[in-house]
């Protein structure tokens, strides 16, 4: 975000020394009550003239009730959207609602209620394929069931605007595109009759696992968004395609050259693992995950001309009426 | 730092909603267990290598002594220096020994003793005027006792490189230079006979109160010293004058858009500040204390491209003997 020009304030819910997907990790949750005393001594310093709110991971709290956390992170949210702004009009609220992935919740059980209960306040929301399914009480098989999720989504929490960050039609089993490996991105904005306004964008998928990819997703959607409504003074419907296809771009040449640099340091550092003497099975097998791991961590700040100037282009396409299902034509 | 393209594991020492220039503020501060365990968690997924190791505020703690903290600072320090790096010959620890400005500490007096006993274990120091006459014991009021301080420095502590940040030798009275109003940065390497190997840098002073730069200063410097390091596989001390060059020049580009920037804000608030009814004197005053604060906040981010390509020069000169007092000459 700041490499796009945002200047950002930073409310940490977590203090972690690394991401979770090394599956070991020390550090701290920040309290229900830090992050309101965090955001109250920005107030009594008349220092929240902001232009967007972009909430994230909030997981289980050791010493609070996870609702919590989200009820004063929406406090904060519901209190941005009163003040002047220069986006006052469409001051975007931008969620997104970090449960899981894959069909594995990773926060508490009690989060998924908590976000089902704020998700009205939010003008976008950022789900995963299996968020969707989550917060739709539908599961996404098909591309009648997608159709379905988004559209309950629309009318149970009154969002006007969905973009599912990750959808694999491909493996869906009556998907006419078995043959090619495409990640796809369905946006979608409610219409006054409650139908959806469709579009998708595809790209291709990458053959690894990357931790961090929906907040780099939320992160620059937001930094383009935003920089679309400062720009041409138009609406989040409008901008909502053009900004989706320019982080898309972005994402894909930073995890190309991520891929890139994974293999180089995977190579590298193969020899040094091998002399590790007496380790155990159980050792070896874990300290091999862990530098998988750390080999894919996303290169963003070195490939920061990327973020700004992405040097391939997607189309967003308009899903068609003959893609939904009967219902929803 | 990430502008100029490092990738940056930041140790948080606190969490705090604002920075303290604005003399109110919520949040917390870590205890030294906390920085300990989130470094062993760096360490147990084989995270640290770090090519450089940058230490800053550390104010004290509530729940534990501040030497307490500094000592685990420099416990991850030494672990660091001992790890394979690229850089492992010419590995730079730089400390920025944190404690206070124009003639006021603003952390714990015991923090003072504790920097004094773990200065030895740093490449490269960055105080201040003030802090290098804690450190030194020497008041600087005049090029002599200047450069008595920063001997003093070398000598007590046995550290290879110096730079203090500003200087104002137009504020000492036997100055010849009264009219200029300049900061002026002064570097020293140490000779192999104790003597220090002097360079200056002046920069025109700003008018106006900045939070935050002597981070800056730092933060750029590492920054530098390392590209300097990567591109010529040179020393710390034949890249110091051209890092510090550049280091300034971005700064001073940086800060005089923020000065421009800061009076189209003031501008654009006072007339909201004028209509605002039922305060008090002191409340007034406070009001347009924070204000003035916030219109100087440094606009780091977009003014990036002044981090990466500074379009200003400032000359590095060699200090000269006959400016230094006749027992160091």
């Amino acid at each position: 975000m700041q490499l796009l020009g945002c200047d950002v304030a930073a409310l940490n819910t977590v203090h972690f020394s690394n991401h979770t997907g090394y599956r070991q990790f020390k550090g701290t949750r920040s309290t229900a009550q830090e992050i309101s005393d965090l955001y109250q001594g920005l107030c009594q310093s008349h220092l929240t003239d902001f232009d967007v709110m972009l909430s994230g991971y909030a997981p289980v709290l050791q010493h609070a009730r996870p609702s919590q956390t989200l009820a004063h992170f929406f406090g904060v949210c519901s209190t941005l959207s009163l003040l002047n702004s220069p986006l006052t009009v469409n001051q975007p609220t931008v969620l997104d609602p970090v449960m899981g992935d894959q069909g594995r919740l990773y926060v508490n059980e009690d989060v998924v209620p908590a976000y089902k209960k704020i998700i009205h306040h939010a003008d976008l929301i950022l789900p995963n394929q299996f968020e969707a399914e989550v917060l739709s009480g539908i599961k996404i098989t098909s591309l009648s069931t997608l159709a379905e999720a988004i559209t309950a989504i629309h009318t149970t929490y009154s969002v006007p605007h969905v973009i599912i960050t990750s959808v694999r039609i491909s493996q869906f089993s009556s998907s006419p595109e078995t043959t090619t490996d495409n990640l796809t991105v369905i946006g979608s904005t409610i219409k006054s009759d409650g139908s959806p306004r469709l579009f998708r964008v595809d790209v291709p998928a990458l053959d690894c696992f990357f931790s961090g990819t929906g907040d780099m997703f939320a992160a620059l959607t937001v930094a383009r968004l935003r920089e679309a409504v400062f720009a041409a003074d138009s609406t989040l419907r409008s901008t909502k395609s053009w900004a989706t296809v320019k982080v898309l771009a972005s994402m894909h040449s930073v995890l190309e050259r991520t891929l890139e640099a994974r293999d180089v340091e995977l190579r590298a550092t193969a020899s040094a693992e091998k002399t590790e003497p007496g380790l155990s099975e159980g050792e070896k097998q874990k300290r091999e995950y862990l530098r998988r791991t750390k080999a894919a961590e996303v290169r963003v700040v070195r490939n920061a001309r990327f973020l700004r100037e992405p040097d391939v282009e997607f189309q967003a396409r308009e899903w068609k009426k003959e893609d939904l299902p009967a219902g929803l034509q």
